[in-house]
């Protein structure tokens, strides 16, 4: 048992049971695998084919999406800079909660600033952190938008939206990229497994 | 596979993977176990010997603690009363994603606003959530207090402080109440469990 205080007399009191003792029971680490990219890229069909797979193969997993995170956690948020920043923050400290209770979590957030995705990494230690670029021309992304909403975007109905009305900082140093216009969902996913097990993740 | 939208463009998508094929998965239910009461009334004690006993018996668990939580997700609130029901607010939604997940998640936090932890009791089936009240008298919550934080919320030191400078609203119906001052902590784990049994979580 280990206990760290903080300013405000709070204290960290970690438990008996441990990261490693639930990778133990689940059999394979804790890590998280972080989908950056353009809306309509690809990012959450990918990992939920991934997880589909990892489950299949007896892992602990679960998907932390742009789209359903928003109904809850960060309902009060809007898509405003100051905003996003906030979402990706508690989105980054749920997804370290998930990790210590010995999960793969799948994360697929357009995180479109290169300084929160590095706050979170920061959170991580190496090897628990695999950021993945889900590129793809935005021309494509607006094509296979089923929702349409780079329709909208483009109308002005929606404000701030990645790529069209706010920016998108691609990441410099990804662990991997997907070509999402290349390559297929699943064959992106099947890479995908194939770097966990190199990595002994799974 | 299964889409609900809400007011932003926002689309729920529910994946391959459902809860209860997580469930199925760890071979017991997600469910929460939310302790309520007065600081040091044994909450995080209790909270932590019943995950010991859960692991050892094979199931995926997790501790959200009062302590642990306000060091990440909730590091920007203070214990004003708008902060608290955020606070609570948030960890509803966060364990609402673990429940998801197929775990069972630990709860220990004062949540002392009766309004406060009906909307949490909202968030989920029949069944799925267990209020646990934690009950002792103050008196003996100060003598136990190894922090030797009621000492300073009586000095002022604290300000806001749950039986001493801000109000604690007891639970009605509580599923289970442990009177810690009378029970010791193994014995109040043993009843947990056996009350996880008899509602066939585990």
């Amino acid at each position: 048992m280990n206990k760290i205080a903080n300013k405000n007399n709070v204290t960290w009191f970690n438990g008996y049971v441990s990261r490693e003792d639930r990778e133990k029971l689940h059999g394979h680490k804790g890590a998280v695998i972080w989908f950056t990219g353009l809306p309509a890229s690809g990012k959450s069909t990918i990992a939920h084919l991934v997880e589909k797979e990892l489950h299949r193969q007896g892992c602990s997993t679960y998907v932390l999406d742009g789209d359903n995170i928003r109904h809850g956690l960060c309902s009060d948020l809007d898509f405003s800079p100051k905003d996003r920043t906030e979402n990706i923050r508690r989105i980054g400290e749920v997804t370290k909660l998930f990790v210590d209770a010995g999960i793969i979590v799948l994360c697929a957030f357009v995180s479109p600033y290169k300084k929160d995705r590095q706050k979170i990494r920061t959170l991580f230690a190496d090897g628990q952190f695999l950021e993945i670029y889900v590129h793809c021309p935005p021309e494509i992304c607006t094509k296979r938008d089923k929702k349409g909403i780079y329709a909208k975007a483009k109308a002005g109905v929606i404000k701030e939206f990645t790529g069209i009305s706010a920016p998108y900082e691609p990441p410099e140093n990804p662990d991997l990229v997907i070509h999402s216009h290349r390559q297929n969902a699943t064959e992106a996913a099947k890479h995908i497994i194939f770097s966990l097990k190199q990595r002994k993740i799974i």
